[in-house]
């Protein structure tokens, strides 16, 4: 049997909204439970920051994200032959785990807005938002070791935990990369691989365990997923350039912090006179004003940092899906993947 | 067979030098083979926090504390009839724990010297500190998941974060308690538990868990070591306040910062002339000086502060060997609650 014999055999794809939806659906229940875990006032905290309650405790009903992680896990495992179902624990797991580090970073890197809210150690101090950050990464592997078969345990926990490592390596350097120079487009992509490729893989691993896969289909979907995630992150950096504010919930803040994102470091090394140009606007001592961070993006469009950044980012999700043999790449696969590396363009 | 005959049967006890040096040489290659999984610069700073690096990343020798809570793990495995080396897992990972909350809480009650050294946040700053306790978090897990046989992992790693969750609450009501007011000697104890209690008992539990012991002798492992743990807090405030400093490796500095620990409560509520004058010096808005230092010890002495917790402590730590039923009750689990009673005192 080919490769196209056994794509045109599997089901057909749901849309994608429905996808989401019904990732939504089975890991909301297990996210609540999970945080109703956390002892007062950790637990209210943890609400405020998924967006169900406001910041004086009340019920809220503020976007919590597409839930792609999640999403992806749940697709996977359906895609390797377990019930959607079965992979709730991963989903739970993984959107903690991914809480617990945005908490984080947001104390390090000094941001005060995620999601069109004040973040959590704006609001409580950044005693708190440690603690929450521990406490959620603490829920997320208790999820992982109550709730999966004690066969998945182990390899579930040991992947989780590995991933966990890999994020503080990227976010540490991310962190020194801000504070210095210029980077190479390949570190770029390391940092990337490190803060966003590196979890996603670990969804797509954690679903397919969870369906009871093999080895090599565990490691064939830990490459898709980090192929995917590098896809997201390229488009996290156009977003963080040209996207809505409104839309995405983060200030276009980017060029104001004068961060080497992708397409601002394609722009640099394409030798063309915006290069020029941006070089010097990127090596004044002070933020960018609201004109100089729209001549920043002019500069980066003119200099192809833009067309650049978004050819890798389609590159990088067809790189996603030739990393899945042709059994495992099912048709929600496919659509999560497109959702990926097409959303808010 | 009572309890007496129990005790008998049991082989003799080992000094507790003999006992912290044979856990210490199962736990040091597991520890340092555990921070290997850290990426640079994370596993230089970890080798600094642990005593085998100086701040330049050269080999140091110094002392990394006397592993109780590693101690605590294997000997609660042989009092259940489990190998030494079969709790080897559970040692580091516990030890790995308690280093991660020591970093984190460094860097929120901001204290700049630990084991007579300045803290992991003081030499490389908060963001470096918050991603070192996260990946050390992390590894502790993955020990657990990697090394400890299938049908354990579930209940081990669930043991193990249940704890950072109940050691999450600890820290944040000190963190209350400390900008607020005098607490009553009840909460000053449900903060103990959570700080240092609830480790010391997980150590135990895991180490029961490890020999394959059963729920009930699991659960009185895990009572046995948070009534220990509490007479390890009380040791620790009278070492705050009465501790020399070199022994210790932690500056005096209970006083000077007017912590509100068990004897400087138990002195405030005795209705004493000393009394009074505590509550006055506590009173004041800024730091306590040398000689209000020494004069405030002298009031919690006399005001019986310092007796009192030293009873207290001596009777959790008999209330600690009353938790173990008489077969479980070893005769190194025995040598090694007096030595946590007992420590430089």
């Amino acid at each position: 049997m080919n490769a196209s014999a056994a794509i045109i055999s599997i089901p057909p794809a749901h849309r994608p909204s429905e996808i989401l939806a019904n990732s939504r659906e089975i890991v909301d229940p297990g996210l609540r439970i999970a945080v109703d875990l956390l002892p007062e006032p950790l637990r209210q905290m943890a609400g405020y920051h998924l967006g169900w309650l406001d910041v004086r405790g009340e019920p809220a009903r503020m976007s919590a994200g597409k839930l792609v992680r999640p999403a992806l896990a749940i697709c996977a495992c359906t895609a390797c032959g377990g019930a959607a179902d079965s992979a709730a624990p991963a989903a739970v797991a993984a959107e903690l785990i991914h809480n617990f580090t945005l908490i984080h970073d947001d104390v390090m890197d000094g941001d005060t807005t995620r999601r069109g809210r004040p973040t959590v150690w704006s609001v409580w101090g950044v005693s708190d938002a440690v603690l929450l950050g521990d406490a959620l990464h603490a829920v997320a592997a208790e999820v992982l070791a109550s709730r999966l078969p004690a066969t998945v345990v182990g390899p579930a926990v040991d992947r989780l935990e590995s991933t966990v490592i890999e994020l503080c390596r990227g976010q540490h350097e991310d962190c020194s990369i801000a504070q210095e120079r210029e980077p190479a487009i390949g570190e770029c992509e390391r940092i990337a691989m490190g803060k966003t490729g590196a979890l996603m893989g670990c969804c797509c691993a954690l679903g397919a365990l969870c369906a009871g896969a093999d080895e090599p289909a565990v490691a064939a979907m830990d490459r898709f997923g980090r192929e995917l995630g590098m896809a997201f992150q390229l488009v996290d950096d156009l977003i963080g350039i040209w996207g809505d504010p409104n839309v995405s919930g983060k200030p276009a803040g980017d060029l104001a912090r004068r961060t080497y994102t992708v397409p601002v470091v394609a722009a640099l090394r394409s030798g063309t006179a915006a290069a020029v140009e941006l070089k010097q606007l990127y090596s004044q001592p002070h933020s960018l004003s609201a004109a100089q961070i729209a001549r920043a993006a002019e500069l980066i469009e003119s200099a192809g940092g833009r067309s650049w950044t978004r050819q890798e980012a389609e590159r990088r999700m067809k790189s996603a899906l030739d990393c899945l043999p042709a059994q495992l790449a099912s048709a929600d696969l496919r659509v999560l993947a497109r959702l990926v590396a097409h959303r808010n363009l």
